[in-house]
């Protein structure tokens, strides 16, 4: 068997290969090690997530050439980083398998000694990979076409703080918030099935709430059930909330992992759930901008995935970390068919989604009534604003704070100043006077 | 019901509180963000992973103050980052579920605008919290038991390059590497059911390879069967792996995710399979010494997890980024009982195991017969050693390189010179030619 075949990571680099259609390309930021240049970094780095080894080897694999991956551009960013473009053959990927996916191109190649700093900026998907997912299954208009809500954004509120509430107590702030004119109670990132608050009696308490809000305010209604769990707890919690008549779960999709998130999504089909998208993890690899992986690249696992809501943080008024021009690249990326790059960006692609369902963006973190209207303007009224404690904190109860925000929501897309609308709207006015229009850090 | 009620970030903070014997404590490198005071940015870290929110609240739940986590130490490390010890009551997370304990204190905390870096480098488990983990159901001694090799270190390959075999030609390779001396062929992180190298396919392969080796050889083999996969095609492949009678899967656990995880430790029991745990990802999270997670974290819920085995990387010698110490403390804190830090270390903590059983620590990434003296002078005989290319790219071909390793490890116990034994050992001899005792970078 043996014919002696020597891998050197400069095979890896071809500046004239052109990509095929069909082949997946990854956007990379290299900071390649001291000592090291941008074509040894770039070459082990694609060699890695593909088919190479550090040394050379004595045998062949047939199908070695055609699974090659190929560096094919490199652009000098000038600060020792450079963005590498690599192309991938289709045939290196199992169909369907974000786990195979994350295992290749966001696997080994973080820890190599050959770069000081690696971040995957892009993954663009050609057609026949994307065919090989399911994508959102209710989308933007299938979320409003199930809470009847046509033209303004859908409001959730997570009942702060975090963790605390006996069900009862949960039911009974979950109908303040829903009667005082708030779509969807959500559960925190951290509220699991805690033995102060089991899952199902939870549950049961919301969807009371939620029946009675329904028939006091003649609106639609829902949870965003907490379903993050182990596998078998996790299917039984979708199944409670399908039994009790609600429409939507909740999933810490990064904590429980790619794996479970296409198991929930699998049974979100069969009991026709909408699925919400909590990214609890993500800033742990995605704030540093030379090393990990960008939001931008999870947002477009989360399409692919199936999500049809996405936490993507606020433009720059909340209480997380986050730039402007990335959060409305971010909505535009999981909300448009054909995802443009603006002209001035040089990191991401074009990305044709193959006709997946576009996914509702959700914004959220330090929301109030008085820094709404940025939001709006720069996301568009397409979002699912998520306001917890400038709800619960509103002066006069949860209640008050759910009517302040609708009211805000109301002037905004009337155009109508908030102050001077807030002359005619007490809980309006109620939360203005406690927050302004702060930007808490 | 509303009661007026102001959480304030301070309130966090609590350098009087001696933590209970049932609280987890975590450890934290916190590195404010400018004009944010040490007290401000652990109190919202506290804050922000128990039950806090940033603003004033107009309720109170009933259990509030029972399950708000403290702050109850800071160290100045004097470089702009302090050390932060956080205590959280054992009621604030779900029985056995790491997603959840993961959506708590490796959450949104990562992406708060009040700190510049935040690292998670400890978390300190009660014994209440540990005794709803199954922790590893073989550990070193099944391990052992499993391959009847008592006391040399536990000897694994990956066919390099790490795809482009078909199954026959995967099945020939791993046969010359078994009865070359090599105890276990183990799939590489990105080979999972691609077209080209079907599962079930490759199995059988590799299984016939076994069979023959075993007979030839007198010895026990086995194969590092990666399951890595949507959870239907995960159940179905380690089940295949326990019909054809090898007692071995693999997992990319952080890319399937911790859910999985746990999904497969369930499956493993049911088929008595040992689990070799890659780590593949981790480094896009581990590798920033002020942001992220620490791999002794990630080490930490592996045993809690229940991993037989577990990559740790190479004690300095290797193609991966890893730092000496902290490569022999993973492999001191997955086999010991009671883990105890160093004198000198002041992040880590004491760990009672409360009884888990030890997991096997692997040593990957660039090892080849002249490098493995260090390895095992550092990590001792109780490791499963990878040696991949080093086996493979042998110039006698696969066999040779798999009895080069074994000679090398040979003459190591017994306190031979490697270039003494080479003199009698033809493979030792070629492989030191080739690679004589580099570190590949």
């Amino acid at each position: 068997m043996p014919e002696k075949f020597d891998i050197i990571y400069h095979e890896f680099v071809d500046e004239n290969y052109k990509p095929s259609g069909t082949d997946l390309i990854v956007v990379f930021r290299v900071t390649p090690a001291k000592g090291i240049s941008i074509y040894d970094a770039a070459g082990r780095v694609a060699a890695e997530s593909s088919v190479g080894t550090w040394t050379t080897l004595s045998v062949k694999p047939s199908l070695f050439e055609k699974l090659k991956a190929k560096a094919y551009r490199l652009h000098d960013l000038g600060d020792g980083s450079w963005l590498v473009w690599v192309a991938y053959p289709l045939e290196l990927f199992e169909e369907g398998s974000i786990p195979n996916l994350a295992s290749s191109v966001l696997g080994n190649i973080f820890g190599m000694k050959a770069i000081e700093g690696l971040r995957v900026e892009d993954i663009v998907f050609p057609r026949e990979y994307i065919e090989w997912f399911p994508g959102p299954q209710h989308g933007v208009t299938g979320v409003r076409e199930i809470l009847k809500i046509r033209d303004r954004p859908i409001l959730a509120t997570v009942p702060k703080p975090k963790l605390g509430y006996t069900p009862e107590e949960y039911g009974k702030i979950a109908y303040e918030i829903l009667v005082g004119g708030v779509d969807l109670v959500k559960d925190d990132e951290n509220f699991a099935g805690q033995k102060f608050c089991r899952f199902e009696a939870r549950l049961r308490e919301v969807m009371k709430a939620i029946d009675k809000a329904e028939k006091e305010t003649g609106e639609r209604k829902g949870y965003l059930a907490n379903v993050t769990a182990n596998i078998k707890e996790m299917e039984k919690r979708i199944k409670l909330v399908a039994d009790y008549g609600n429409q939507f779960i909740m999933i810490d999709f990064l904590t429980v992992g790619w794996a479970a998130l296409h198991h929930a999504r699998e049974l979100a089909e069969e009991y026709k759930l909408a699925i919400h998208g909590h990214r609890a993890f993500h800033a742990a690899f995605t704030r540093n901008p030379r090393h990990g992986v960008s939001m931008f690249v999870i947002a477009k696992l989360g399409r692919l995935a199936g999500l049809d809501h996405l936490h993507i943080g606020t433009p720059g008024v909340g209480k997380m970390d986050a730039k402007t021009m990335e959060v409305i690249d971010y909505a535009r990326l999981l909300r448009e068919p054909v995802f443009k790059p603006r002209e001035d960006d040089i990191i991401h692609m074009e990305q044709d989604w193959a006709g997946l369902k576009p996914v509702l963006p959700v914004s959220s973190g330090g929301l109030h009534p008085g820094n709404l209207q940025p939001v709006i303007e720069k996301l568009g009224a397409d979002v699912l604003l998520q306001v917890g404690g400038g709800v619960i904190g509103h002066p006069d109860g949860p209640r008050a704070g759910a009517a302040a925000v609708r009211q805000a929501i109301d002037a905004i897309l009337r155009g109508i100043p908030l102050d001077e609308y807030a002359k005619e709207h007490r809980e309006l006015a109620r939360a203005l006077e406690k927050w302004g229009h702060v930007r808490p850090v």
